[in-house]
């Protein structure tokens, strides 16, 4: 602010940002000159789309056919980048998700940052970029944003928050309450490997084979899903609290009971020995790339066969059926034969994992 | 989670939240029991809609006429609450008006919320209930959130980042570009209210009267402008960076110049002397309850009187004209007669306003 502004537009054009050793700081977030240097040159050059390119204070979209559907996100995964993905992809990827379970096509996304002063201006480039592949791959754009800024020691290093928009044709609804008893519980593959990852990264452990976040948009899955088996009942991503807090969810919601096999839950090995030495419960962890679904038994064999079919639903199972249970209890069949119920933890093994 | 746990529902019936003396842990974000006992207890008990009852990862919402209209905030301002407000209900106003500046009509709201663990719950408490005041007011639910819990120290308290849909009839575009040279700058009330109740309330300072945030929901005063002058070019709503930021990002927007006379901008005197004895120019803070429109000047007068007939408009005035300029100044016409150019400042005069 010290030096003389001749004209705004000339001073704008000569100093552009530092990306390699430039850090944010409180001027970024004011509403001035630096932020709009800012959000022209990385987050306009970036996400690169007419929406956010119209510069007002909302953006201006094209009317949409069929019920709307919203949804909302703050992530604030510790460490920042983690193996398979960093912050950046992973708002994009889960905003999308939580569009596609309720049957719905997603349309758009905003991402409101908040970032700690000193953050790299390098590594806020990195996570944008990130976000910005995943939204241009998964077909969503980011159409509107916001930036603020807080004092060093005032956040941690970046949260981002992503809401996403999307419809639905009238009629599809897809809910927990929808269950039936005798449905067939599918998992479109593996679990626990978001959380492992994360844990890993932050504790600095590695393990024989590597360990990567499954964090991935399922929207084009449940496309393919939708379109075979329109009698699915209720479609569900195991995000924080993993398949065991989700499931419990879905019990009460639907006022059922449900019983899984263990043998049935895909895990890969190295993620199954990670838990072990880590103590935790494969079951209780987040994942960012998967689904679980409800469906009719008679259809349930279909279903498996267009999961199977799709790259993200490659270890897709059948892992359980929905039964009556007045005490909406989730049951584990073990690999010895016995039953466990599977609790509903008050918080979570894994804190800052999304 | 040292205790027993019997049964998840009598266990969960039986301990309710210590709204009292209780504070925000670590579990309260982790997809567990303790987040949905407060969702269940607190953000549904407030927010009270059956979007947000549907309980899904997604709301469920009614088609939409027009087209669509999208905008998110992240909120991080200091204190959480002020002389006017809080942090809550400035967030549902600041969402619903920059919905409102392009035109459109707002329909819903979303609300993440990161938490810093040790938050008293009765704060976070009375900020959701401003919030669901303010929402209700308006007539704008929050239909879908989000909570995350970071450490303590790895936040401020608070953050909520909201995020707002609306619909535009087509054919209705309010945009910078649109302003023409002649169009006559109306504001819409005082100018500096909001950041220097801010600022009083962070440092402590009281005045000879009280200086209260001007936070309100433009959305009713809009629809009033646009129902008598629908020639109306550009609204915009003067926050962070103030008068000046705005104006002279739409001198940019629209590639001219504006002048404007001081002696036409209300400022309560309050809020006068607080500036002179802070050192602060009154055109360059943010406001949260006032906004600017440009429109061709056969029409200022008609759309002066109606804004003045709205009580959130009770003191408007016109303060400028557009004109051409190759620079794109804006520049203020001073009590003496004499002229000097606003700056677009690198920064912001006060961080941490919203």
């Amino acid at each position: 602010m010290s030096e003389p502004i001749t004209s705004k537009r000339g001073n704008f054009a000569a100093r552009s940002l530092d990306l390699e050793a430039g850090r944010v700081d409180m001027n970024h977030g004011g509403g001035g000159r630096a932020m709009a240097q800012l959000v022209a040159e990385l987050f306009q050059a970036e996400f690169n789309n007419p929406f956010l390119a119209q510069g007002n204070d909302a953006a201006l979209l094209p009317s949409a056919a069929g019920q709307l559907v919203m949804t909302t996100d703050a992530y604030v995964v510790s460490p920042l980048f983690f193996p398979g993905g960093d912050i950046g992809s992973l708002a994009v990827h889960g905003t999308i998700n939580d569009i596609a379970m309720v049957g719905a096509r997603p349309l758009y996304l905003s991402a409101a940052f908040v970032i700690e002063e000193g953050l790299p201006l390098a590594d806020l480039a990195r996570i944008v970029a990130s976000m910005a592949r995943a939204s241009r791959e998964a077909g969503v754009p980011v159409v509107t944003g916001d930036t603020k800024v807080v004092e060093r020691g005032k956040a941690d290093g970046l949260f981002i928050t992503t809401t996403g928009v999307g419809t639905v044709p009238e009629g599809i609804i897809f809910s927990g309450d929808r269950i039936r008893s005798g449905d067939a519980i599918l998992l479109s593959g593996s679990i626990g490997d978001h959380g492992v990852a994360i844990m890993s990264a932050r504790e600095g452990l590695s393990f024989n084979a590597p360990i990567e976040s499954d964090s991935a948009a399922l929207h084009d899955l449940v496309t393919a899903m939708i379109a075979a088996v329109p009698e699915i009942r209720c479609l569900r991503d195991p995000t924080r609290g993993g398949l065991a807090a989700t499931l419990n969810e879905l019990a009460t919601q639907s006022e059922l009971g449900f019983v899984i096999e263990e043998t049935a839950i895909p895990i890969n090995p190295v993620v199954r020995g990670a838990c072990e030495i880590l103590g935790l419960d494969p079951l209780g962890i987040a994942n960012e790339g998967k689904l679980i679904a409800f469906c009719p038994p008679e259809h349930a064999a279909m279903l498996l066969s267009v999961m199977q079919a799709h790259p993200l639903g490659r270890d897709a199972a059948i892992i359980g059926t929905a039964g009556q249970d007045p005490r909406n209890f989730v049951r584990l069949r073990t690999s010895l034969g016995t039953e466990r119920v599977v609790d509903w933890l008050f918080g979570s093994q894994l804190p800052r994992i999304c």
